[in-house]
């Protein structure tokens, strides 16, 4: 960074403090999709009470010995960043520790997108890119939208069969009430921090 | 970060150092598209040489004065992260600048997201969450793939229509053709610092 000039050069977030405090009490081996979306849900719950963002969360993880490679929550408030949503924050995490910008390359390994929810549009983007070759989702649907307010974007038609003719496998529908009431939760709460200018045409996941 | 597990918890990306050293002698009062899109067409040129990531370069700007705000390139390759597009590194680095996740809360401004192609799935859905009112892109259409092997993932049907739908207005075809050289170089520079596992499914914008 240059001081003769105003621009800025480095773009930076991180996971919050109470989840970074509260990592080593976590079980980090979860060899059942319900153990997995189980602590999405968690982190989904408490990340929105504590500030960071919206109610989502995301981890990667490999299915073939259930092991947790990176967490993610929403962290746009905390960070300053609309795009640091909790799919990129998991990915981002995940390739920082593996050294690979493509986690399809990271040791032979399929790896998994974990997330509490479909993917808003941009995120469904970061997961081709990213190399992981399965997304694991709570549930889709209108749900998230109507008791949130937030707006998952404008998604292709075929987003499902997209994501599979480019070798990533979809399950859906595991805890999916259970995604859907913390999202009632949320709304219930009032605590609407995304939407400060009223326009209910932000989504943060 | 606690050392007693192996989670990473910081994610970071910057700008290339040569974009960085030469940024001083960068006009930054940018009043007319052509000199916006102008700039993306040299940082796109000279970024895959450079050896950070694809052909891809992107700003924000105050369309009403010119004012340039940040400049982003594709550092995929020189962070290791598979999100970090140009758009991406130019949207977080004005919201880091101006302090504000939601560019359109910086002060009344009505700011433009340029590029020097239609944007991938992952940073359409970027833009849209990041408050930008504007997009200025050189061309859209089947060269940037034909060209340079990078896929630009599944979009929606009506891409142009839903941006319009949410307040982002749509300029393109500002220097198309230049556009079009700059991503012809890179297929005959034969540097497909991508497709390392030949599968010719990413898009690194």
């Amino acid at each position: 960074m240059n001081a003769a000039h105003p621009f800025a050069s480095h773009v930076h977030a991180q996971l919050p403090d109470w989840l970074l405090r509260e990592l080593p009490t976590y079980n980090t081996l979860l060899p059942t999709a319900e153990e997995r979306v189980r602590l999405t849900h968690r982190l989904a719950a408490r990340n929105y009470k504590e500030g960071n963002g919206g109610p989502f969360a995301a981890l990667v993880v490999d299915p073939a010995t259930g092991e947790l490679l990176s967490l993610g929550v929403n962290v746009v408030l905390s960070s300053g960043l609309s795009s640091v949503h909790a799919e990129v924050m998991a990915l981002s995490l995940a390739q920082t520790r593996l050294g690979a910008w493509d986690l399809g390359s990271a040791g032979g390994r399929e790896l998994e997108l974990v997330v509490n929810w479909r993917p808003c549009t941009m995120c469904y983007g970061a997961l081709i890119w990213s190399g992981v070759k399965h997304l694991l989702i709570a549930g889709e649907g209108p749900e998230c939208e109507a008791l949130t307010g937030f707006d998952e974007g404008p998604m292709p038609t075929h987003w499902r069969a997209e994501l599979e003719r480019r070798g990533i496998r979809v399950t859906s529908g595991v805890l999916r009430e259970e995604a859907i009431a913390v999202f009632a939760d949320y709304g219930r709460s009032g605590s609407l921090v995304y939407n400060a200018r009223g326009t209910g045409s932000r989504r943060q996941d």
